[in-house]
């Protein structure tokens, strides 16, 4: 492995330390942390996701977060610094390992590990923890979230069908019905287009993937940046000059004609692509496998929510054949406050190359991938019911009036929490003010006072700490606040769990 | 970073490629994959843990895979290589990264980052992978998961007695209840011990960690073989020498007497405790919190559950208080045969001094962190009731009779669906009887069969897989076939759902 810093790990709080020799507490550029609400919401979708990929017979599996470098291959989309986008490290036995950098490359592994015991098709999904090592910026992390599904084992069009027609399923049972669409075009049009232009052949694979990360920029770069990619290069806004792929003005149209093939009609779609990619037998292979597609999203009542869309390519290298790109077409406004759709919040495609390197014969495989976060910020935008309370119910908070009868409050809080309502103790040395702050800052719904005097009464205060902070803004008069539910009260001891009960129903 | 191999990336499956240049798919040493049944197992478990956390008023966070080296800090636990068990790499910017080799550390990064914005004391819980660049052997990972809750600003022995008894809370939550105890020891004691025997001062830190780590060993080396690491060292059987502390014959027994020091009684305990800390007012101090604490685990009818326990001292440094051991007492045969006790499955203990690290003032913290997959084992030995059930039903197969009518196959498996039924068409390219043994290895309760007489008639076949697999083991005569119920029989489409959901029933 990589050695690290010799020169680390002192221990500061020390007498006579100074600030600069204490370490500074900052979490890695790139990287964050999540706190509970977050969490829930995203605990939240992911069941959710985990519910339709399980009624379509999906599996859960799920890999380790490091594989050996050469069983990954460089499969990394548009990326400036393909060489070292990944974070690698080698072991004792001087082999290369790599933090996986997306879940389909491990899939190809495992399934190749293990092709004999697996039922195939092989159907599952997982959901994990990936990491790029890409330049860390606004909105872009270095460690994300992946929730993938892939069939393996299946070269037929239902099985594509099968995904795009699943995360459609999925985006409805998360609240985003009609507002997305699920895109599908297919790699092999694209490579037809490619053969019509004469760059087909091992020779020119550099090229070809240029001219897909070119086609894939559509979105950010309209069909004049494409065109400018797909010829000598472009100058972006930054001044950063990216080189192009070297086609004649004539080669760049023809593939510019492909993006832009979506008609009114999925007839005319269709004859359209054939035009474009006549004299090609893969091109043309790849339109009848879309009008197979097609066929089976309209006849499962989909055709609104799958669409045929020549303008998707998806700028990894290692797809052959159908690739999806599921978009959310609401509206959000971007960086220079002009609205833009929300757009991608994952992709997949059909990978029969992928599992076949490590075995003698082929295996046909499709997937779909959503960014977890993505998705999770578009359920935010459109208040999806999925995320609805999706944050527990504050503690009850048992205050500690005196410090000598810590066992007496502690079976006040066990007490509260055999009857199942989220309660604590409070722990610190702070006196009462700063014991209500506390309760404050953790949004409790009410707090648990036993003083000497109520401990001899055998009763405790119940104070309802979200009346109390409505009562104080609200109330005007002195009759409102007679009428109004009393804030703080005392019960028995035995009506605790009850009254706490109340609080709590009444501010659900 | 460090940089990967230039050489990797080749893709298999090409024409005349021999089996030599093919990549071999192999998980790396030391890391695991998940199938779905231990998925779930794992999910309902952890489910169940965050339960209880979340009754106690503790809260999710989450931290990044990935932390600066220098943050992390140096504090593996007894282990060979200690500037070798952490993977790291260099950033771009020069500084080092770590993965995480526990979620303290990490924890201390995070509240001191945030310090300000937290609530005071801070509770939460988290799980998440770690990963040590240890040796890897059998039943020895590099990636596993740890399920931790802490306390951090809460100097209280209250704070250490509630950490022990949600332990114990989530144990018998787990189906566990009698067969564990959650042991309490004082590193102070410990401290106390060193003072009196002259280890005491930063010179002799090293050889306070070599004695700590050889206490730690009492379970594994008995008696005799803590005394030869407080001594000279230790010859293991398979003859690697472990070099001593160095201690004399009469410091090592005064450690020893400290690590024995368990009697009948808790006041023996106490009493055996200050006679071997005698003179140090640290170690004093130290049996004076094992008092207090042990006073609130009795007050709490938890007496039996939580036991003091001087035998224990976790082999981390970091520690500076209380520490925890939940042990499980139940028999299991070791590796020679023989019957032992199952042993830890997670511990804890108090850190005052992590947090300190990044801050002019020390910040007083308590935890406790489960191993998850140790855990996980122990609830399969004793068929934990939390774990019943946690796979998901297997999906019905809709068969594909007639490769023209997949569109009409695929309206049945929506139906399915649709009534919240787990289905699937198969989407192989095999036959009939390939297709069945499919059904078969997806432990399927039923398959749906349409050939073309069926679909004339309006009709499919359900075949019940399972009371079909029971009919050809058990029955022997024609009559008791006659009597049996049905494996395979026709409804029409419209009572397909209604007619799974009976088979289903039938087999829960």
């Amino acid at each position: 492995m990589a050695k690290a810093d010799k020169t680390t790990g002192k221990t500061g709080g020390k007498t006579g330390e100074t600030k600069a020799d204490r370490l500074k507490a900052r979490v890695p550029r790139g990287f964050a942390d999540r706190g509970p609400g977050e969490l829930a919401a995203a605990e939240r979708m992911l069941a959710a996701i985990r519910e339709v990929y399980e009624l379509y017979g999906f599996e859960a599996v799920e890999t380790p977060l490091v594989e050996y470098t050469d069983a990954l291959g460089k499969f990394l989309p548009d990326e400036d610094r393909p060489n070292e986008g990944v974070f690698s490290f080698q072991d004792e036995d001087e082999q290369w390992l790599s933090l996986r950098y997306d879940l389909t490359a491990p899939l190809a592994r495992y399934v190749s590990e293990n092709f004999e015991a697996l039922p195939k098709p092989y159907r599952s999904y997982r959901s994990g923890w990936v990491l790029r090592n890409e330049k860390p910026g606004p909105g872009r992390f270095r460690q994300f979230m992946q929730f993938d599904a892939d069939t393996v084992g299946a070269a037929s069009a239902a099985a594509d069908a099968e995904i795009c027609m699943m995360a459609a399923d999925t985006l409805d049972r998360l609240g985003l019905a009609g507002q997305y669409v699920v895109k599908v075009n297919n790699r092999k049009v694209l490579d037809g287009v490619m053969e019509a232009i004469g760059l087909s052949g091992e020779a020119e694979a550099g090229r070809r993937l240029t001219v897909l990360r070119a086609v894939d920029k559509l979105d950010k770069v309209g069909v004049a940046g494409v065109r400018d990619l797909l010829g000598a290069g472009r100058m972006d806004p930054s001044g950063d000059f990216t080189k192009g792929a070297g086609l004649s003005a004539e080669q760049a149209e023809r593939v510019i004609a492909f993006s832009e093939a979506k008609r009114e009609t999925l007839e005319a779609t269709f004859a359209a692509l054939e035009a474009v990619v006549a004299g090609s037998e893969k091109g043309l292979a790849g339109v009848a496998e879309l009008r197979e597609i097609a066929a089976l999203v309209e006849a499962g009542d989909y055709a609104e929510r799958v669409q045929i869309d020549p303008s998707v390519v998806r700028g990894l290298e290692y797809y052959t054949g159908p690739v999806f790109e599921a978009e959310l077409t609401f509206p959000v406004t971007n960086e220079d406050g002009v609205p833009v759709r929300f757009g991608s919040i994952g992709g997949g495609g059909r990978y029969d190359g992928l599992v076949g390197r490590f075995r003698a014969e082929p295996v046909p495989a499709t997937g779909f991938s959503i960014g977890v976060s993505r998705l999770l910020s578009a359920l935010r935008l459109v208040n999806s019911p999925i995320l609805a309370q999706a944050e527990p119910q504050a503690p009850v908070i048992v205050l500690v009036m005196d410090r000598d009868r810590v066992a007496d409050y502690q079976r006040l809080v066990a007490t509260l929490r055999g009857a199942g309502v989220r309660a604590e103790m409070y722990l610190g040395s702070a006196g009462m003010k700063a014991q209500m702050k506390y309760a404050d800052r953790r949004r409790s719904p009410c707090v648990i006072i036993q003083g000497s005097d109520e401990r001899e009464r055998g009763e405790v205060q119940i104070k309802d700490l979200i009346e109390g902070a409505k009562a104080s803004t609200e109330i005007e008069t002195h009759e409102e606040w007679k009428a109004a539910r009393p804030a703080q009260f005392s019960v028995p001891v035995e009506g605790m769990v009850e009254a706490v009960r109340e609080v709590l129903a009444r501010h659900r």
